[in-house]
Parts: structure tokens; sequence; C-alpha cells
């Protein structure tokens, strides 16, 4: 992180106002910008800023920013829009580095006064020296300094940045991410970006020693060029995974209703992914599904993947998906097969690829145990994907989870001596109770450091896209220096 | 349904012997053949088969199907591969009409010995007049007969069949469509096909009056002619959905070991569907959003989509995911605009094509009644897709539940009084709490008959296939009889 850069006193604020916090915010409610600080432990100097206040939830208010005694690093906005020019001014002449402006009504309506007011803002921003973030934004979840949008995002530390043009996506991105065992050095959703925008957040974090994964939300940028430049960067020194919204013609007008972004031509974006290497996803949860894979799953050396769990039908779709996904699913090996039927009893089982596991009634079995590493040992095969269902092995009633608990002490102990790379899926099924149990499971997965997904699918997705990105990498480094 | 058909033996035996049922097999264990027709309902005679038993649970067992007293319609074959010839040839003696052969180990294997055996089996049934199901299959799930391959199934009869070659998938799809409101006519897993295949179970449910949608899993077919046309046949009454798997090279590999089928090539089954009008899905969950679709969303009369829910960022992607399934996301009219803006009180929310919400904190608002109704009227839409993320209106806490609840009380009301078909998304999130509240939520939505689904992609898909079927009966429909 190079110390005095602009955004060092967005995450590193020693001191925040809240300008319209209500009188009435109560710390039990956890919504409110003043709880949420609170709650999330940020340690610095808070001040609630309300002129019809004296106290607010035990703190001394302010009428204006101008009236706080101390330095004031940070500013969250929290008023009408009409009211921001004013606060701005206020902050400005309070010397104030750095504002969120959380309140939006400004060129995302479409409207004159909308796009009047937000120019309007950022001048008096850019006169005064103070950088924004917004306007129409959830602003940063930083848990490292206890700052956050969302009172129930983990407070735990993690390596992964997000930069969001969206905020609502924001929320359910860090949910699920969460959800899924990644943890965040970094996130902000900036939304209109009348001055910081994704290029500042991305040039920041290629030297941010706290991040390890960049991903990012965009409907679109004001410099193509300057973002083309910073991803690249990025790309020297962490992967990118980039979720470009606003990519049919539909979605390029809501993206200019949303954020007054312009979302650009398709074909520039796909000439943009070609030549940066950034690794191109669809959806917010293809997003955690690319994250799960460059954190949890060592690169294998090809595409060749050994495909092992139970039910015939389902490694035929698989096989199909994973083929769909530009993964190759190979015949084993004369010897692998003859190994596999030794230890395989179980007629109506398979011994090629997919292979198919007498993986019984009690959960697990020696067929499985054994299966996995003979698999691991065939020349043809790079790595190994095991889908695990409930639903088809039998698993009802009180044992269900023993069963699960039995087949995930069997796999990850398996794991240990395998010699390729592996990927869990983890199919949820549909009952409560099922989906609770495969929750579990799901977590002893992370906990050993296993990538998991619910869906073949997926996994073969973010598998194929990773080995991608490691063959970019790779020819991009061995290029001669120009 | 044509009355002598053969399969009426199957779908309606007044008698069922089970051969290799265990001494030990337990009631409470609902696993093994014995439990799982006792324990479903099945009305009819039960004969355990069992050499080395007199009685089982209950019942007299007898040593072999010749030794059984009465008339049996139907034997199940729970035995070594090896041991199934001179079973089938005590059928045949004792004029049994059809039977389900579960045990593997035969042509799927690739081996001579089991090609053999299938031979030998099949011809034996043949000379015999026995018809047979499988081998290598999970047989009949018929809940108005009291017939199941899976304990936990549901018992309450419905009008959709499924015709499977895939055993576990069935168990899997059965499952999946069960927890989604979906009722079953008759399902049937038929594995290798060495006799019945899916054009004989075609040809039976179109005619079959309590079938009103077929669905399909095929890895591949003996008879290609024929089950194009049964499948012709079946879509003049009723819609056709085909899970075609085994499509890729890999895929046709697996399908070969799996149920010794042969896949055929991509474009035959290119030219099958776009000739047929079935429609094609790429798995087992797609199954089952496309059938909540034919079930509980009445076709609109174009693709013309109104979206309406909560987040910027959210709607775009919405907008994307709905024009890359063929549907089209039109702007609203000037007299819409004016008129959502009237109840829209909240800034940052979009009265354009997504509409954003102000579904607040407290669940649901005047806003989202009002808006839903704006949008219904406006003449550029065709019907409605509203998306509901508790993680995005700041559902946490105690009270995610109850304001969820609150939220589906106002849309089901709402659509009582909308002209056009709506569909809804319920995004379940990632903590159980909130999974269980989406289920109960979902639950309401069936009730109401409203074609619910997880995620946008998923509704947009099956929405726009509905559309394009229902395209196709229309053209076919008004040309020339020739």
């Amino acid at each position: 992180m190079s110390s005095g850069h602009p955004l060092n006193d967005v995450f590193h604020p020693r001191s925040i106002a809240v300008v319209g916090v209500s009188a009435n915010e109560l710390r039990e409610s956890l919504m409110g910008w003043l709880p949420r600080l609170l709650g999330f432990g940020y340690q610095g100097r808070i001040y609630p800023v309300n002129p019809r206040a004296s106290e607010i939830m035990g703190m001394k208010a302010y009428p204006s920013v101008r009236d706080i005694p101390g330095p004031v690093d940070y500013v969250i906005f929290n008023i009408p829009a009409q009211l921001t020019p004013q606060i701005m001014a206020d902050c400005a002449a309070k010397g104030v580095k750095a504002v969120h402006v959380f309140t939006a009504g400004f060129s995302e309506t479409g409207k004159e006064e909308g796009r009047r007011l937000e120019q309007e803002l950022s001048s008096i921003a850019r006169e005064g020296g103070v950088r924004v973030i917004g306007p129409n934004c959830m602003g940063i979840y930083y848990p490292k300094e206890g700052l956050t949008f969302y009172p129930t995002f983990c407070k735990e530390v993690g390596s992964v940045a997000f930069v969001s043009q969206t905020g609502a996506g924001a929320i359910r991105f860090v949910n699920l991410a969460n959800d899924r065992g990644i943890r965040f050095s970094k996130v902000v959703s900036y939304g209109n970006a009348c001055d910081l925008d994704a290029t500042d957040f991305l040039n920041y974090l290629a030297d941010d020693e706290e991040t390890e994964v960049i991903t990012c939300y965009i409907e679109g940028v004001r410099d193509g060029r300057a973002f083309f430049e910073a991803v690249r960067d990025c790309m020297k020194q962490k992967p990118v995974v980039i979720l470009k919204a606003g990519v049919t013609e539909g979605g390029a007008a809501a993206a200019a209703s949303h954020t007054a972004a312009l979302a650009g031509n398709e074909s520039v974006w796909r000439a943009f992914f070609k030549q940066t290497g950034a690794i191109s996803v669809e959806s917010l949860e293809e997003i955690v599904d690319v994250v799960q894979a460059l954190l949890h799953f060592p690169c294998p050396r090809g595409p060749r993947v050994g495909i092992v769990g139970r039910g015939g039908g389902i490694g035929v779709l698989a096989t199909d998906s994973c083929e769909k996904a530009g993964l190759a699913v190979p015949s084993l090996t004369e010897e692998t097969r003859s190994q596999l039927e030794k230890v395989n009893p179980e007629a109506g089982a398979s011994v090629r690829n997919p292979v198919e596991t007498a993986l019984g009634l009690a959960g697990a079995s020696q067929f499985y145990q054994e299966g996995l590493k003979i698999v691991d040992a065939d020349p043809q095969i790079d790595f190994i994907l095991t889908h695990i269902g409930l639903d088809v092995y039998g698993g009802f009633g009180p044992s269900l989870a023993e069963q699960l608990e039995q087949t995930m002490d069997i796999l990850i102990e398996t794991v240990k001596t395998m010699t390729k790379p592996v990927v869990v899926v983890l199919y949820p099924g549909a009952r409560l109770d099922v989906i609770s149990a495969v929750a579990q499971a799901q977590r002893r997965c992370l906990e050993a450091r296993l990538a998991v997904y619910y869906t073949i699918e997926a996994a073969a997705k973010a598998v194929s896209k990773i080995i991608r990105y490691n063959k970019f990498i790779e020819e991009t480094r061995s290029e001669p220096v120009r």
C-alpha cells in the first residue's frame, strides 16, 4: 500500500462524522450508520451531526461538520440530495479528506436536476480537495478497521477485495461469499462515481498487501483506457475477476438509469477480457465460484478431470457439464480400470470415467477411499471432481447428517494422501435437514481448504476458468520484455 | 389410457412378487422393496420370494415364483445378475405379465458376459410373453397405486409424468420436483431398456388421461424414427420436456457405459427438437423449472417483461439474464413512468424498466402494491417478473420471516387484481433461517398457483421456453392438414 495515497484516508480514517443521523437512532436497531460503526468495532472517533439534537446514542451531537472540535477525516452523508452541496462545502471548509455520499437522487435519475446537483457536488469537492465515494452507494466494508455498510457482515479479515458499482448487489455478494467461507480485505460500493471510480480503487488494490484476489462488479467506466491499464497492472500481481453488467441492449439501458454509466459495446469488452486476461463471469454467484477455486484449488497441470460419485445418469450429466465448460473427461487406463474393479464390489457401478462409486447406505465405503486414490494415480487425469448427493445414496431418516459426516471424514483424510487437486461438489438437495447437513459438510471442506460447490456446472466452469487464467499468466510471463 | 395396453399390467398390477427379499427385511428400515410397497400403501397382494425363509415381515414367503398359489401380475428382481435368467423362466412359466429388473451388471458393464446375459434374459422374456422394465433401473413410482422406488417420495397424485433412463437421477429429480410443489402421475426409470423403452412409455402416456405434462431423461434410443414419432404424437396433446444427456463426446461415452445407450449425433438431436417442438433442457433442475412454468404460468402474449424488485445492480443483471434468455425488457411508457413516480417516494429507486421498488425494511410497501398494478397496465409489457431478496432489503434479525410473510400477503393479493401473468423469483440467500423463510414463501406462491424460482436466470429461461413452445403449438395447429 503506497503511503500518502488518497485512498488511505478512505480506508484508515482516524475520525468519522455521520451527517443526517436520527436523534432516535438506537444501537439495538443495527441499521443506521452510527449503530453500524459502533456495532462493528470501529475504534476511531465518531461524531454524530444533527442540528436538532445535542446528544445521540450517548455521544455529543454537533449542528454541523464545521462545529466538530478536532480534525475529521471521513464523513458519511445520509441526507436528502438537495442538502448535499451545503454539507460538502462544510466538509471542504473543515478540511475533511474523503466523504461517502450514501444519498441517491443524482444523475442516475436521468433528470436535469439530478445531473446538475451531482456536478455541483463534485465541483465543490474538487475545489475543496475532498475525495468522494458515490453518490448513490453503500461505501466501505473494511473489517480490519471496523468499517461496514451492513451490520451482519463477517468481522473476520480475509484477502479478497470487491469493487462494486452496485450497492444492493454488494450486500448480496458479501453475504453469499461470507457463507461460503470467503473473507474480505476491502470492499467498496461506489455508485455513480462522480469522483473516485473503479480505476482508482483498482490502482490502489494492485499494491495493497492485504489483497490477494480482486473482484469487480462494473456497469461502465468513464475512461476505458485508464481502466484497461489498471486491470492489466493488477493482473501482473494478482487475479482480477470481473462481472460486467449491462452487456445486453436492455441491460445497458438499465445500467444508465442505475448509475448513469455508459455500459459500452459488447465487442469492446470481449477484446478487453482477451487482452487483460481478467476472468470474466456472468453473475454474483459466479464471482464466488471463481474465488473459491482461486483460494482453495491448486491449479492442475491440465483440463483432464476424473469424475467420481454415485449415479450413472448423474455421471453422464456431469460429463456433459465438464466438457461444455471446456474440460476433458478421458477414459482411464486399462491398469486403473482393473484396479478399480478389484476394490469395487457393486454391479451397476462404473470403473470408467465417470467412475461410479459404491458409496452405500452407510454414507461411505472402502471403495470410495480406495477408488479416489486409484483415479488420482491415473496418468490420463489432471485432477479429480467428486460429487456427493445425499438424495442419491439413500440418505433419509435420522442418520443422514451422520452419513454425510462419515463420508466427509473419509474424503478429507483421503485427499491428504492424494497427489492431484480435488474439487468437491456437495449437492444441497431440497429438504431443510439435508441443506443443513450439507452446509456443515461445506464448512468442513473449507476448513480442509478444499474448493466446494453446490452444482457440477458451477464447479466445472470455475475450475475451467482457473486453468485458462493460469495459462494466460504463464504465457504472458514467458513473453520477452519489450 | 388404452385398455389392454401391456403397460396397464405395469401400472395396475393386482399382485406383486419380490424375488430376492432378505429374511431380515424390516418394515422400519424403509429400504428394501417389500417395506417400500407396504409403506407406500400398495393395496394388491404382495408375495416375498426367498428359498431360505418361510415368513418375511409377517407374510408367507415362497421358494420361487412358480410356488405362489394365485396369479402374479408383476415381479421385482432384486438378485444377482447371474440368477436372473432362471427367475425370468419361472416368471414365464407362471404367466407373469411384466417384471422390473432392478439388478445391474448387464450390457452397461461393456463386457461380453453382461451383454450375453442381457440377451439371454430378454429372449426368455420375449418367448414367455413377459414385458421387462430394465435391467439396471429403479422401476415405477405411481403414487395413485402405492408403487414407489423411494420411500419418501410424495404420496399425493399429480399430472406430471417422468420417463427416465437414469435411476439415481430419477430419485434426485422427483425429490427436487416434490419440494417445488410438483406432483406426479407416473414415473418410470427403465435403465438398459432391453424390452420396454422410452418410445413405449411415451406412446402410452400420450393417451394417458392422468398425465398433462411429459418429462424425459434420455441417453439414447434404439429406434430413432419411432421415438421421433412418439414425441410428435405426444406433442399433439401435451407438452414434452426432454433432457438429452450424453451430448458431448465424453458424455456419449459415459452414456454407453451407463445404460449401453447409443447417444447419437448432436446435430441429429438439434433437428429432432426443431421438428418435434419438444422443449429441450440441460439439467434435471431445468426440467423442474419448465414444469413450474407449464403448470403455473399462463403463457403471455409476447416476450416483453416488466421487471420489479429491489436493487439497481440486481435489476441490471436481471435485465441481462432476461435478454440473454430471449426475452425483451422494453422501456415503460411516459404515462406509466409518471404514475410510478407519484407513488414511489424513494430517491434511488427507478421508475423505468427494471423498476426498483421501495420495498423497505417493513418488508413491503404501498409502492410495491401500487407499482405492480401500474406496470401491469403498461401496454409495452406482456408479463411481470418480480424478484424478492431478503438479503437486499435489510432482512435480518428476528422479524425476517415476518417481513417476507407480509410481502407475500401483498404480492398474492395484488396478483389477483392483475391482468397479465406474473412470475416470482424468491432469492434463497445463504443462511438457514433465510432459506427456511423463503421455502415457506415458496409454498405460499405455489398454493396461489404462482410460478416461483430461486434465480432470475432460471425464471427467464423457463418462461422464454414456454413462450417458444406456445408459438410452436400455435403455428403447427394453424398449418393446413396434409
